[in-house]
């Protein structure tokens, strides 16, 4: 099962010199309760890892690919080439632009890009291109769809994003699920298939090596992990989402400024025929993400980028920590690309390309599985991240 | 766009000897408001439509399959293979569980299978043998996960559908969505991909034709459309889910038996060599369901399947007309397979080794787009079914 809770965890519990605890906000605190989710994550990855082999001989003349379930998006070989899949759901960042709807603007052409980046970000982390997208979008109510500019936005945004990737747009489902959604919200998600071709485009990490150059891509915000912390913050400021941030934006429009597409970057780096090692998508748990391989290695990160303003106005405001914020939240980096160290260079360049800045932030060592951030003083351990089952 | 609803829409208005108003039920009292909902969907269709193109020359090697856009599922030419590929929704089907919960059972073993059910039964309909499914389970609180039983009725459900359908299960996302889905309840929704190889079985209808029979494949019950005004029924009642309908079982278990999955009678037909010309999954508008082919045809139905009790029971206690119940629910019928006439006989016969009743039940004719169902005087007329766009 791909592990996408859309809310990353916080909270590392008290650190010397920490804000008091009733200054601070943690996912406990927001109640997203991961004691009691994970047991159900737990039973449905083993539940359906014991299918696996159903495909065997049953004369599809399909395969799984057995490796591909602890990563981000299931793998199917199917001869000549393989299949990859995969469904994310938004989370609850929709109720970010309901809560700003007076603004003038809808946000949800913004809103329908973050949807289709969650599932597409993790589809390409396999080596797949991106073939076509489904849409979930199961309203409350029937007066939903009352609010005709929002509708437009939604279905305009979707259809831009998936221009930009190249990918059809297959249809999808719009019911109105009275009783199970909450009236005035909507659920939305993205399914979406995608092809590995040639074969030797699958990208699971075996060749992940010590030495290897660790590329992070930039984020354009808080992208869609984080958002009930976001939310509860919120209610806190005397001025919710209109509070002003020290450059001048709105907290609201700051948090709904869309997730970066990163198929483009993946594609051309392909094509350049840049060895990717592993692809990592940086969503929930922060950059706790970086450490998804399930080898023994320590990366260890000298550099950082720019913390969104957004995302540095959350974490001064929550009183968090820097080990709270980097293994919550993306704190700038929204994707990494594992090369080898001469390759760094390219992939950076690659990158920016492709309009997405880019840095050689890092380096894999052989080591405990940790992720260390030099520059903020911050050791992320495996133990807290149970990411593969 | 697939076209979806999963609450079948009932109400031909006033006919001649029906029941005073006060007595009847139809959806627009149920709450489900058809005229909102659908210009949604009219949009999101034309805009995917205008994403076609986007695999053509982008070097995926790989161009969608446009006539399957009016088809209920979604299907990409990948060169030696079609992709078919579908997101459908539960609907509202797992309030009855939850209504009945303290009856013993969860009941989400039979939820999972009709959730799962309302995704394969349309793959299947051009072709495909489903490969994969990935699971859509947003809960609205954490408390949701405390009833382990339901929990391990859900997960035991759901792999046991893919074991008998020789898929596999592979991955899904299990979200907790407080704000956006109501405290207690959970949306349930299914992705499936699939393959349609050799490309001989592409069933998008072309070769349809006056004089091929019709096969209805029977249904359990109510599947998973029709349940807002089930749900309806059930508070008006004065012993609700607990009402005993004629042959002794109670309403609400009788709502929950398990949707039929109809993958195994197709994939033995495609076996047999049995020529499928056209495939149509019975879901929301009920027999209407069975003029889904865009071509210009009377669909004579000169036999009509049983009719499941727990239907019999809603259709005459809410009062509905024949045309209305036909026009609404499955009544009897889950699936209906177009073949040349010669080979009804073998689509009854493959069928039922895989343990589905099934009848040759009409004739395609060359006339009007309409379904006329002899035995119950009903005539459903085209214009009243938008499903294409």
């Amino acid at each position: 099962m791909a592990d996408e809770q859309q809310d990353g965890k916080g909270g590392a519990g008290e650190q010397p010199g920490a804000a008091p605890a009733e200054d601070r906000l943690t996912y406990e605190e927001s109640g997203v309760d991961y004691d009691r989710i994970d047991p159900l994550k737990v039973l449905a990855q083993r539940a359906a890892r014991s299918t696996g082999a159903n495909l065997d001989g049953a004369g599809a003349g399909a395969r799984e690919v057995p490796a591909s379930r602890g990563e981000s998006a299931y793998v199917v070989d199917i001869g000549d080439a393989y299949l990859a899949s995969i469904t994310e759901c938004l989370g609850t960042k929709a109720l970010v632009a309901d809560a700003i709807r007076e603004s003038g603007r809808t946000w949800y052409d913004h809103i329908a890009q973050d949807t289709i980046a969650t599932a597409v970000n993790d589809l390409v982390t396999v080596g797949a291109r991106p073939l076509s997208i489904h849409a979930y979008w199961a309203a409350g109510s029937s007066d939903w769809f009352d609010d005709v500019e929002r509708m437009n936005d939604l279905v305009e945004g979707w259809k831009a994003a998936c221009d930009v990737l190249g990918v059809a747009w297959g249809g999808g489902e719009t019911p109105c699920l009275t009783g199970v959604v909450e009236k005035g919200a909507i659920d939305l998600a993205a399914s979406c298939v995608g092809i590995i071709r040639p074969k030797s485009r699958l990208t699971l990490g075996e060749d992940l090596a010590a030495g290897d150059a660790i590329v992070l891509l930039e984020s354009s915000g808080i992208h869609a992990n984080g958002l009930t912390l976001a939310r509860k913050l919120a209610e806190r400021l005397p001025e919710g989402y209109a509070t002003a941030m020290p450059g001048g934006r709105t907290y609201g429009e700051a948090l709904l400024d869309p997730t970066v597409l990163y198929p483009p970057v993946t594609e051309a780096a392909f094509e350049a025929g840049i060895g990717l090692r592993y692809i990592a998508n940086i969503t929930g748990h922060g950059w706790r993400k970086l450490m998804r391989h399930p080898g023994r290695f320590t990366y260890r990160m000298t550099d950082v980028p720019p913390v969104p303003e957004v995302l540095r106005f959350m974490v001064d405001e929550t009183r968090q920590t820097a080990e709270e914020a980097y293994g919550s939240l993306n704190m700038g980096a929204g994707f990494a690309l594992f090369v080898r160290p001469e390759d760094g260079d390219a992939a950076v360049a690659c990158a920016e390309a492709q309009g997405v800045r880019a840095w050689v932030a890092g380096v894999v060592e052989d080591g405990p599985r940790q992720v260390v951030i030099e520059p903020a003083g911050v050791t992320l351990s495996g133990e807290s991240l149970a990411l593969r089952d």
